[in-house]
């Protein structure tokens, strides 16, 4: 195993301790809200976001007490987006992380509801937790998260997603989308786990700069093996978007094409990492990871 | 008119204005989901809890731009529990201060989406403009909007009331469920308020007690108007709880002890405010308001 899977895997086991302990215990009321929101956030994932966030954090040199916290806002953010995109009127997806989806192992109005709290847990966390000296700089971290999950951020992609359903999208358009829906919180991930820390303006822009691209990436690739992979690998359903009439970076480029993209935004996210140096070493091994992972 | 009454409308025309100002604007993308945020918001309801807010930030002498950002928060926050409450999984009601609710006008999905980027733009307006000289106080307000929405607040009241459905609940678990799913809320409109100036301990602690009264003085007062008006004067389908066979006070205690309730409450409301004298004056008046509301 490589230093970076080990790394990588550490992580991922002490975070769904931090997750198991931060969210709301199932055994206090109201119980089955409880329970279906440790369904959804528990066991789940790449937690890629959160392994972007401890990555930034070690290079700002932040206490990783601190930036778990900020780590489990954004991934608790993702959690809940998946809850209620896979809700009947929304993507109608009975699948996800290889477990019934939300709505389909309680109901649909639990769902709701599960998606609704997480939210709120995640900027809950985000601010009865000390996560940097500075009570300034930690509300700003507030307004990230929030920028990134609302209408301008995920959400919005979200809704430019749903609009796009049977049509014909421009290459920017497709990017436009995906910056918000997918990109957002990744690049929020990143400035967050920073942000217990502390890095110049020059290196957030760097990492900025890192995180637009390897976001991106990220959905390229997501795309590639959603028309690729099969159902039992993807642990969700797989070829949902192309026969959803959804536009995607595979049905607009090529496969080839698709593929040739995914491995220019990796070369430009490593690049914006250069003056960054040694520190920023698992930010490249994360971007290799991103652009070559098989699920 | 009232002296109350000519403050009242005054802030709430004023209030008006802030929320057109703080909302996306329409012809930002994506254009339909803001568009349709601006619908679920605007031009609704009473405004009790920003009147509320505006209330206790006189009574602590807090700057009204500054109120009236966190007044907005909490209103939002409201705004969008209304409309994912009002979505076929959950009550599936058609009308809403009016006018046809959200996923009635746009769709389920954007219903859905509407409701998201509500909470998250809350969470941006709070932690985006400066509401305390203190910044580790207005992280604490972050604090108390994220646990008064979240599933020990307002989301677990409404996960209780979804269990309730049909059951035989007591007097104490009513209380309970309210106290969660409109009391936390209006709790924390006050307290919010009140952050953006200053208080004393023990006024913030006399200031709580009459939120916790009044908060579930309106919710007793919410189920007697529903049991006695009609849909035209409550602007919302009247009767629903009754026929959805959810357990309401006028179910339970019948219309006269649940009035009698209502001035219990009220009573208790108004002795909290005892030491805080001529200045709670606004905070007495919103709870004869609160209680003597016709819709």
């Amino acid at each position: 195993m490589s230093d970076f899977s080990a790394w990588a895997s550490a992580h991922q086991s002490r975070f769904e301790e931090t997750l198991k302990r931060l969210l709301p215990q199932p055994d206090i009321m109201p119980q089955r809200l409880h329970a279906a929101m440790r369904y959804s956030v528990l066991d789940g994932g790449k937690r890629v976001r959160p392994l972007l966030a401890f990555a930034a954090g070690e290079l700002a040199g932040a206490p990783l007490e601190r930036v778990e916290i900020a780590a489990a806002a954004v991934e608790i953010i993702h959690a809940y987006s998946l809850v209620h995109d896979d809700m009947p009127c929304m993507d109608d997806d009975v699948l996800r992380r290889g477990k019934p989806t939300c709505h389909v192992e309680y109901d649909e109005a639990t769902a709701l509801l599960v998606g609704d709290a997480l939210q709120s847990l995640a900027f809950q966390l985000l601010s009865e937790h000390l996560l940097n000296e500075d009570a300034a700089t930690q509300l700003q971290m507030v307004r990230l998260l929030a920028v990134a999950s609302g209408s301008r951020g995920m959400g919005g992609g979200q809704a430019i997603d749903l609009d796009s359903v049977g049509k014909q999208l421009t290459l920017p358009e497709l990017e436009q989308m995906h910056i918000h829906k997918t990109g957002a919180l990744i690049r929020c991930a990143i400035l967050l786990g920073a942000h217990c820390g502390h890095l110049t303006q020059a290196q957030f822009d760097q990492l900025d700069r890192y995180g637009k691209c390897i976001g991106l990436a990220f959905q390229v690739v997501d795309d590639i093996l959603d028309s690729e992979a099969d159902t039992a690998t993807l642990g969700k359903t797989a070829g949902k978007d192309a026969d959803n009439d959804k536009p995607t970076y595979v049905t607009l480029l090529g496969v080839s094409a698709a593929k040739k993209m995914a491995a220019e935004l990796h070369g430009q996210a490593i690049e914006a990492l250069t003056d960054l140096g040694a520190p920023a070493q698992r930010l490249r091994e994360l971007a290799d990871f991103i652009v070559m992972r098989k699920f």
